[in-house]
């Protein structure tokens, strides 16, 4: 009987494992160069927070969490995004009241859809964020935007498109709301019966579907740029300008609307152009939710945040034939030719690597031709030979793979010895 | 309305989470020089797993377990323990069949245990740990116990204990298993209702006991280490001989048998003896598991592995008043005089973060000396100061806030000169 993992999850195992550490590695310097700090919400939330913080009326409340009680009666989800954890931990703490504000904080997660598994969409998915809550300044739309760009920029990404629209405020999204209802309802009965639900609750999200989007009807229908007002296309303006200072290109796209409830004025999404990057190209989005932190018990504070994939990200990195290094050649293995060499050899070893070295030896009983093959499938870049005869000096030879030099090294000096050649090459 | 973090989780907030990245990034360190590969398992498993590979006669499978079904019918379970979804892993993705041997593994993972909670114990806890499939050899046993014990001294730790104990192979055990039935069947009646139940199922662990510890039949209860056979006592004896050869104190005792079923050989915990730790000392605990590979499908192949507890790991440094430093000075803090120096200090901010220079600014409209206030609130080493004679020069002023000396710099200079500030101070 075999257990295997469970549909829509997948092990990464070593050698992937060890790109997703360059990967993290690298997301997490900038966000340290951009000031940002990390939070870490637990993994599960009372589902209701994301009834309220997403919304009752998108798919991933109505068809995707993973919910359950606890033994205690509790009804828990899986975190299904990252931003309404982010939001209730905000208010929870009272940050609001920090002294240095904005907050700027991002996050590595896990997240939980439960959803066809397809290339590219697992049930279990990895996702890097960043949420600044706090500020209503243009100039944070614009330096969160720059940093997802920063992100894959300096993973090596270039064939990146970045869309961006305004949903404006308040006041704009209700005008525009009035006039998609006005327009969409002598159309309704043509509509899906999705579309139609949205049309009482959220009709901009019409303007995201996928059904009905070859229906007459969606070509005229009204844009959101026609129904902003003065203060809401002021601040799109700058906005624009902000991202044109950094060089940063982008399209606008009055349909890009996003599929959850609570944003307004920016909202953005970066796609990969890469050649055969499948069909789902979104990379990451996100947008401004001025208002969510109220819906969520706080005071009134605007925010605004991205959500990254970061099997997406790893999936364009493919696609642009990005080499990611994973897991270096071994610095030294050593090689044991009898029994009384290898029990010596336990203290050698546990003495270079309390001097920062890294080694491994054999641990199959192996004979000293087993042992030198096992050596070279670490590519290790020092063989430390321990016989008998070096054991009663207080010696071991030290051979340097590349070169094939072979020098007898006192065991006192080795630490110092190997630090020298180790860690002169890596700087 | 507000929503709080459900019962027995806990957020990590920036600074707590700065520590935490700091003792995460010292134990990966670790793991690279003793050859450790990291693997990433997912958070949920199929039920069955643990039922197998915990074991169901453990407090963890019948009391503890975050278990639910999925929309498609599937048991799952969060993930209460690491061995098993690593051992799953091995055997699905056919890892015995690796050159490279023994596969040595490392993992931080979340795990879930619905317990009452209580310090040093919560419902959602992280933990590293390793596991070493494919050797036999108690060289292995050693390189494990002094990896955990590293961790710890590196990270600055002193008051610890090392306990260790051997159980046997399965014919040792075996003996061991019936001593222990004909000692406590006398006095069955006697002993709680668990240990009535582990007197069929697993006898060893009435010796774990915290209701019946005083029982009286428990002071001469058999000790496992008089039913070893000769090659448990030999094995035992070379895991100890190691340990002394690397300077690793350590105390035996028979009665350490640890909580699950599939251990053999060595067992071990490391124990905190830091005063105030509170009444949980363990901090880690491991051992060999021979036979559960197989149990779950594999080959027979001998494995071993330790948990180590990172939420102790963090209530023991502060036990011991050790400092981890959490975030560090901010670099830049940009102060500008009006919007027009507002707007350009947008790109030059842009600039210095593609140099790798952190820095911030204001976000919240704040007049100049607030804005002075904020860049001391971030301990900024350097100030830069933008005003509107500048900006006609292209220069910028950088203010040195340890000594106040204030000097104009060209912009196309700025990013080399702060490198030559900064990142010499960094060496």
């Amino acid at each position: 009987m075999n257990i295997k993992a469970p549909r829509g999850t997948a092990d990464t195992l070593p050698e992937e494992a060890a790109k997703w550490q360059f990967v993290e590695e690298t997301i997490k310097n900038i966000c340290n160069r951009y000031h940002f700090e990390e939070i870490r919400t637990p993994l599960f939330e009372h589902t209701e927070l994301f009834q309220r913080g997403v919304g009752d009326s998108t798919d991933i409340v109505q068809k995707e969490m993973y919910t359950f009680e606890d033994k205690g009666g509790r009804s828990l989800t899986l975190k299904p995004e990252g931003t309404a954890p982010v939001v209730r931990s905000f208010v929870e703490h009272k940050m609001h009241g920090n002294p240095k504000q904005p907050v700027k904080l991002y996050y590595f997660a896990q997240m939980f859809r439960y959803e066809r598994p397809q290339k590219g969409r697992m049930r279990q998915l990895n996702q890097f964020g960043v949420e600044v809550m706090g500020s209503a300044d243009p100039a944070v739309d614009a330096e969160v935007i720059d940093l997802a760009m920063t992100c894959y920029r300096e993973l090596g990404l270039k064939s990146l498109k970045l869309v961006i629209n305004s949903l404006g405020d308040k006041d704009s999204r209700e005008s525009h709301r009035q006039a998609l209802v006005d327009h969409f309802t002598p159309y309704k009965d043509e509509l899906c019966s999705d579309c139609q639900t949205r049309l009482k609750q959220n009709p901009m999200r019409i303007l995201d579907c996928k059904t009905d989007k070859d229906h007459p009807a969606m070509k005229d229908a009204p844009s959101v740029l026609d129904y902003l007002n003065e203060d809401s296309k002021a601040y799109f303006e700058k906005v624009k300008n902000y991202l044109s200072l950094m060089d940063i290109d982008y399209e606008v796209d009055a349909n890009l609307v996003r599929g959850l409830d609570y944003y307004n004025h920016t909202a953005f999404e970066i796609m990969s152009e890469a050649e055969g990057f499948g069909a789902i190209t979104t990379l990451a989005g996100g947008g401004r939710y001025n208002g969510l932190i109220e819906e969520l018990g706080g005071p009134e504070t605007p925010g605004i945040g991205f959500g990254m994939g970061l099997e997406r990200l790893m999936m364009a990195l493919e696609a642009e034939n990005i080499e990611i290094p994973s897991g270096e050649d071994l610095d030294c293995f050593i090689v044991t030719v009898d029994d009384e060499a290898d029990e010596a050899s336990v203290q050698i070893i546990h003495d270079l690597r309390t001097n920062g070295i890294q080694v491994d030896r054999d641990y199959q009983d192996r004979k000293l031709k087993a042992q030198f093959k096992a050596a070279d499938r670490y590519h290790a870049k020092y063989v430390l030979i321990l016989g008998t005869t070096e054991l009663k000096k207080k010696t071991i030879n030290v051979k340097e793979m590349t070169t094939g030099d072979q020098v007898e090294v006192s065991l006192t000096e080795l630490p110092g010895f190997l630090k020298g050649k180790l860690f002169r090459r890596k700087c």
